[in-house]
């Protein structure tokens, strides 16, 4: 055995870029996987009805109790339990579409959701961020810009995402701060927090603002998507509440997502996890369902595990893999897409990161996942947004977006006239179907290297994080702020100085 | 949104170590990925069929043309080329079985091939050996030795692979030292190279001698293993054809893997070279099965790409995703067990080699690969076998194997009660459900770290690379050597300090 590479050189021609613009608009070809026979995900549902009929979760706002009650539920507002029987969910759930539109600024930026199609975003959340030139340290606003200019700019990213929290501006204007600059810095779909009335109030003014639609056309359609996590077990706090019930009058799209950390939130088994995470993620789809039939949603789920020594999170787990194939069924099951994510436990930019973050993509390519979340930048268990991941992951991302185009089989590309004109022995490297074809044939790597030992060596045998810093300097180098109409600038401007001016919002 | 980690601590329990040892024998349950309709599939191969009737092969050994001859092929002696009739290659590959065992010197190391078991195996064939103490240096018979001791005491690796060439070693003598190093260093399947007759003879005659079995037992079911590279396009040399004669009449195991490196040995679009990767797997099993049909071989399959700038071998491309998927639809057209491999490009056990490799297993696991060649230690494209990388894909192979197993949902891992038992909000730690699964509730990683920032940093801040030397020392530290009868050991020694004081084999 040798498996040996032979290595030869080619003449590098001049080179047409290779277009990538599919990637905007990703489509999995592949069947989904199953970890669960259909019996057991009919099961698995059921016992979550029953849960939710016998023990309920906890509602803490008083309007989502009283919504839920006047819906059937069963409210016991001494204790806040809401037990909800299985045909008020069922009838609920099945309101819920199971594709739609998510507007963008830029009509070609526009997603759909649900399907086989796959909307990818960056990270999301983290309270620090992180490069190479100047370590971990805790987000500011001028990082939450960074990471928004390199989502606009990179075409298998779908939409600007809350890349790491900017702890340099008070609470009660980083809301609008934040919006404002995901509005102007990209035309791709908005992010909007969910932390109280106002502050979404506020996001959609500034993206009506920026979009110079009235509210009427605001609300037809979905133009900005939020993530409500579930405080697992059981329990749905009051900015949760309200985040579901704004967004779902406004027919903007939720992102139902129970973090149910198994061993920690959730049953130390696979399946009692799954059970609290579906029983949560059909509790909170109620509610939004409840206070608008067809308000369109997404089946959260990030179902992880504790580490066995220290009950500390991990993710790129196997039992994660699992988790969010079956996941996947189980959204399927209610006719819903499906929300997933690529993480990892790593606190460096490492093989450990690549891995984990990649078996954890591979379980979203399985499963056929229709939003992956965090699958630019996450590091640290998600305590970090790092710019050197970012790029790393954009390249894994861009393989995987390759992996979805289908291989052409006509005629020209079987070839096989031109395997005939090659001697027996020999290469394809001069022959003129290669020559027609080689400049646009492969896709080509951005971070990652094909150079030989050698001329690694010589070039100062780097890592890819290494290579990464360079990378992600360019891209903000050759960022271009995509245009935006004088007057929605000036009416959004606007906007923005009189509610600072005001002081913002009272933080909630 | 946050998806943030609430982070808690459990005191550390004594452990009970979690048994692994369902990863000695893997079975994948997910259904095979397809990139190809069965109608493209049908028309690819009936494409290669025409290719190697009206094209043909150039077949470099006399008594591989006289008894593809004897078979019905149209051989021309002046130019050595092989004519093979559609007829002849179907009713051939008929006779090919679907699946079977290749059995070890310990029986309980035995495997299947074929159907939906998978077969994992390390890095085969690089000249180089890597690790972070010595840096990266020409192989030797030790470092041989070392990747025999680590295949044999790691669960999810299942055979002991030609893991680096040991260049200290001379040509006449290599075979016999690395079949006695395998044989005794390890009681796992028996790889042999195949370098000629002589040479393959000898690989025979220690694997009878080490299992203490005679010629008849020997022939009658599976005991070594090889893998042949044709020689792209179109041609099998002399010692290939040797091997696959002298494998297949011992009925022993001949991986044929056409190495089909698109733009360079191959046409540089995918479907034209899975087309002559088809033909000539079709080829050489023809050869095999009409020296002695029914015997054992495996569809090997190793297209990937050039890079489009340099003309160098690329690996864990989107390309090659996509061939080793197409490559599985097509050995499940001939009936036959599929081999693939996890590779990657990058010269250093970084991000890079993480996310390749992952992307290579990721096409594995998708399609449903039954061996899965050069997962563990594979770096620099085949050239180098690396320590460090050879414990990180270790880490990620038992994660795959975590993940192949079936997620339990009896009434006590749904553990509803245990649900309805903790208050809103509250935690799972202490409850009679975790605390009685704690300890072997999930896979629990060797190399990567679950540590926070702080006491990652406390400890050096360390890469997974870094951290794995330390692993694969304490590896070989703790290897022990399996036992083998003393009239078996005796048997092997004197055959081998015979052939030795003979001067080997000379090398062909």
């Amino acid at each position: 055995m040798t498996d040996e590479p032979r290595r030869r050189r080619t003449t590098r021609a001049a080179r047409a870029p290779r277009s990538t613009a599919h990637h905007t608009q990703l489509r999995n070809p592949f069947a989904p996987a199953e970890v669960f026979s259909a019996d057991q995900v009919e099961h698995l549902h059921q016992q979550a009805l029953t849960l939710l009929e016998e023990f309920g979760l906890k509602v803490l706002l008083p309007e989502a109790r009283a919504r839920l009650a006047v819906a059937g539920a069963a409210v016991d507002e001494d204790t806040q339990m809401v037990r909800l029987d299985r045909g008020l969910v069922t009838a609920a759930v099945a309101t819920a579409p199971a594709e739609f539109d998510l507007v963008a600024r830029n009509p070609a930026h526009s997603v759909r959701i649900g399907g086989d199609h796959v909307m990818v975003l960056p990270v999301g959340g983290p309270p620090y961020v992180s490069d190479l030139r100047r370590g971990r340290r805790p987000g500011t606003m001028a990082d939450f810009e960074t990471f928004a200019k390199l989502a606009q700019r990179t075409d298998v990213l779908h939409a600007v995402s809350p890349a790491v929290e900017p702890q340099d501006i008070d609470l009660r204007l980083r809301n609008l701060r934040v919006g404002d600059a995901g509005l102007t810095l990209s035309d791709k779909p908005m992010y909007a927090n969910s932390r109280g009335r106002a502050s979404v109030e506020d996001s959609f003014e500034m993206c009506r603002l920026a979009l110079g639609i009235d509210e009427a056309t605001f609300l037809a359609r979905p133009h900005v998507w939020t993530n409500i996590n579930t405080n697992s077990p059981r329990q749905l706090d009051v900015p949760m509440c309200l985040g579901i019930i704004d967004f779902a009058a406004a027919g903007q799209v939720c992102i139902m997502t129970p973090f149910t950390l198994s061993g920690a939130m959730a049953p130390v088994s696979l399946a009692g996890a799954l059970l609290l995470q579906h029983a949560e993620a059909l509790a909170a789809i109620t509610l939004s369902q409840v206070v608008r039939p067809g308000a369109p949603v997404v089946y959260g789920a990030f179902t992880s595990n504790v580490d066995m020594r220290s009950g500390a999170p991990a993710f790129g787990t196997p039992e994660a893999g699992k988790a969010a194939i079956a996941s996947g069924q189980l959204a399927r099951h209610l006719g819903l897409p499906w929300r997933s994510q690529a993480a990892s436990t790593s606190n460096v930019e490492d093989a450990q990161g690549g891995y984990e973050t990649m078996v954890s993509m591979m379980a979203c390519v399985m499963g056929g996942a229709n939003v992956v979340l965090h699958a630019a930048g996450w590091q640290e268990g998600g305590l970090t947004a790092s710019l050197e991941k970012f790029v790393l992951d954009v390249e894994m991302l861009r393989i995987v977006a390759e992996m979805f185009q289908p291989v052409p089989m006509e005629v020209d590309d079987l070839a096989a006239a031109s395997i005939g004109e090659v001697a027996p022995g020999g290469h394809f490297f001069g022959t003129a179907h290669t020559l027609e074809r080689f400049e646009s044939a492969f896709h080509e790597p951005t971070v990652f290297t094909r150079q030989n030992f050698g001329q690694w060596t010589d070039g100062g045998a780097t890592t890819a994080a290494q290579r990464a810093t360079a990378v992600w300097e360019l891209w903000l180098e050759t960022y271009e702020q995509p245009p935006m109409p004088d007057d929605c600038r000036a009416a959004l401007d606007e906007f923005v100085a009189r509610r600072v001016a005001e002081g913002g919002i009272a933080a909630d």
